[in-house]
């Protein structure tokens, strides 16, 4: 395993200890989520009562393999925390989210916690975000016209493939991958973002997580908002 | 006929003036559209070249019937004039749509067009919109939550039913019917709306239409922007 490998687990079941019983829990996606979910399988057979309410297939996937009990938000609207991985985090604990493409309903149970936890390898760390291309996420139809007027924002907006065929999100959405560079103000952004017609939710996540949980594969660190 | 179907016949055989050789069409959705496109067949039989995008599945198979040819934004990323009928208009012709659950690809079509044309039966006149509840089409993963948070800004959103089943949009979603009863800022509203996670698109059309051609069954009335 290597170190960002080992930090990945090493974050992912650190964060575990802040969930306690009784709570419902927004279960992020990706890597990075995969040991929190192994780690929260192993205390839920150890008697930890919780339900956890998936941003993904693959994330409801591995929830019934380890043993992960699900809800859903017809019966559950709070969740009490949510803990998610992210492509980068910036000073203010800002983020990009999306490169798994899981990024609209990792936002819909971000929104929808108490808490949001993020966790991730030191690696994740920037001064500004925007290095990483915004994952950005959007309907088919019209799809070109939409991307022209993301471009006209800065940036060469290009349509996420898998296999050569084009991605397609669990809300039968594509993704635009979309490399800004540098941005300095992520809200004002996210606001020039959202308000494009065919744009459904954008990767900038501002003001939403209240922890990281940082590892650089040996030590672990916790920076508060 | 009465006089609201004559006034609806009226003034979409009368859009169809507007649409001239060579042009790509937004189709708009809905039985006030469902004439332009019966006249714009009828004008295609006489030799008029256009390619038409429609808004909808209903739309897409009323072109067809009658002829329409149609194209996509693969092919088009501009279109030349669209379309399209209205559930309110007030005295600056911001509109609210989606009555008949297209208004996300309706503002798709609005949006790719250099100028955007509204059919409108007299009834549809208001001096503030709101009367008619406004149709937000929202993601189905978490709507709970999002109907939630749209209730604070003051409606009790309404999920929209069809034959004891929730309606699911061409795209996939869900639509919340909220009636806000006066809208004063529609602007404000739509961008307090589309921020919300969960919000795909709202049906408040602001600063879109260029020109809406209204009767009240037997005279026609064009007003302009």
């Amino acid at each position: 395993m290597n170190e960002t490998d080992k930090a990945k687990k090493h974050v992912g079941e650190e964060a575990v200890l802040y969930v306690k019983n009784g709570m419902k829990v927004g279960l992020g996606s990706g890597s990075t989520v995969y040991w929190m979910i192994r780690k929260l399988g192993e205390l839920v057979q150890q008697g930890l009562r919780i339900e956890g309410i998936p941003s993904s297939n693959q994330t409801a996937q591995w929830a019934k393999e380890f043993g992960v009990p699900l809800t859903d938000f017809s019966k559950v609207d709070k969740l009490d925390i949510t803990i998610d991985g992210a492509d980068e985090v910036d000073l203010n604990l800002n983020l990009i989210k999306g490169g798994g493409g899981a990024l609209l309903r990792e936002k819909v149970i971000a929104n929808a916690a108490k808490e949001l936890i993020i966790i991730a390898d030191k690696s994740k760390f920037v001064t500004h975000l925007g290095k990483f291309p915004l994952p950005i996420e959007v309907l088919p139809f019209g799809w070109e016209v939409t991307a022209k007027q993301i471009g006209l924002l800065g940036c060469q907006p290009i349509i996420r493939k898998r296999d050569l065929e084009t991605f397609v999100s669990d809300n039968g959405n594509y993704i635009l991958d979309c490399s800004f560079e540098e941005i300095n103000d992520p809200q004002k952004l996210h606001e020039q973002l959202i308000g494009i017609v065919g744009v459904v939710e954008t990767g900038l996540f501002v003001d939403m997580a209240n922890k990281v949980i940082v590892s650089n594969g040996s030590e672990i660190e916790v920076i508060t908002s």
